[in-house]
């Protein structure tokens, strides 16, 4: 096996994900993310169940330069963000699950500290994106106190994955009207919502 | 939809992938960990693709219950391993890839990141287990030190994922002789990585 410097196999695997792709075309914004996603799971369904809803790609570039506040449903999801490149736009990442408040919130009101941890992000009074890779817990919750009029996020990555209450969580989502990216199924995770957010980091360095 | 406690979610979803599965049937000790990465993933692939070297899950519980050091490859399979299930049986887990003498070391050698992180995980003096969730360097990195003399590490998950040296990677791993758990082919990642140690350390616990 050949010696390959990261940035050697990063670009031979975008390669080969091209060459698996076959003919397909992808709309130019699109195309990054799409390819991002099959690279970080080996999957290629991805390039068929990604949707977009429309200028959402644009919407979030604008968000990150202006500055906005991502905030994850997990650790996991949070670490795999590439947060020097959000921390260069004046953009910040926070994840509140373990947050003692937000623990304290949960057991006292018998809610889920998913639940809680959206509570928290709203209270923060910042332009919010929601990247949502665990449970569909906190897309409905999200869901829920925007319908009773909690201001609406700037964008919702929502790819949350399983086997109960995670297609319909994304289905509401998509109707929402809300900006969103969401693989749709039963498939995401904390990869899939992290490679989502960097692809579209990427995206904002390559056009600057 | 139904409200349901995070537990309700995992037993139901624990419940659709057993009648998903149909009729296949499983040893008793992989069962858990194959439906747990299932769970993780919605993917039903890995109910064919992972593979068990001999006896390597008793090993595993063995070496977390007496206490071992879990390296992984990246933050975010350090983020999605329980932390505190480990810490309960006396091991401990560590990520060494963001670590300034690492980087240091890979710079001033010209070696990358991942490499230089497993030649520290090997300076521990520890016994160890290796948690590779991402990039396939780390996992050759470490079969050309043990080729080269380093000490065997107990057991190494290796779940990297991608286009690129990952088959052979994993294929040297698992004709190494090394207690091993692998997803055979291209798919894999930090959240494969980080479902099978949990699904091993929750196992612990059933049999405890």
């Amino acid at each position: 096996m050949e010696v390959m410097t990261p940035k050697a196999i990063e670009n031979k695997s975008f390669e080969i994900i091209t060459e698996l792709l076959g003919d397909r075309i992808f709309l130019p914004d699109q195309e990054g993310i799409i390819k991002r996603v099959i690279h970080t799971t080996a999957d290629l369904e991805y390039a068929n169940s990604l949707y977009f809803s429309e200028g959402v790609v644009s919407i979030i570039q604008t968000a990150l330069r202006e500055g906005t506040l991502l905030v994850t449903d997990t650790k996991m999801a949070r670490a795999g963000i590439n947060e020097r490149l959000l921390k260069k736009y004046g953009s910040e990442m926070r994840c509140f699950i373990s947050d003692e408040d937000v623990t304290r919130e949960a057991l006292t009101r018998r809610i889920t500290r998913a639940t809680a941890a959206v509570e928290k992000a709203f209270q923060m009074d910042k332009p919010l994106i929601f990247v949502v890779g665990n449970a569909p817990t906190a897309l409905l919750q999200l869901l829920k106190m925007i319908g009773e009029g909690a201001s609406r996020p700037l964008a919702v990555i929502g790819a949350p994955v399983g086997f109960v209450n995670v297609v319909e969580a994304k289905d509401q989502l998509m109707a929402s009207g809300i900006p969103c990216i969401v693989p749709r199924g039963r498939k995401g995770g904390s990869n899939v919502a992290a490679a989502i957010v960097n692809a579209i980091a990427y995206g904002c360095l390559d056009a600057s």
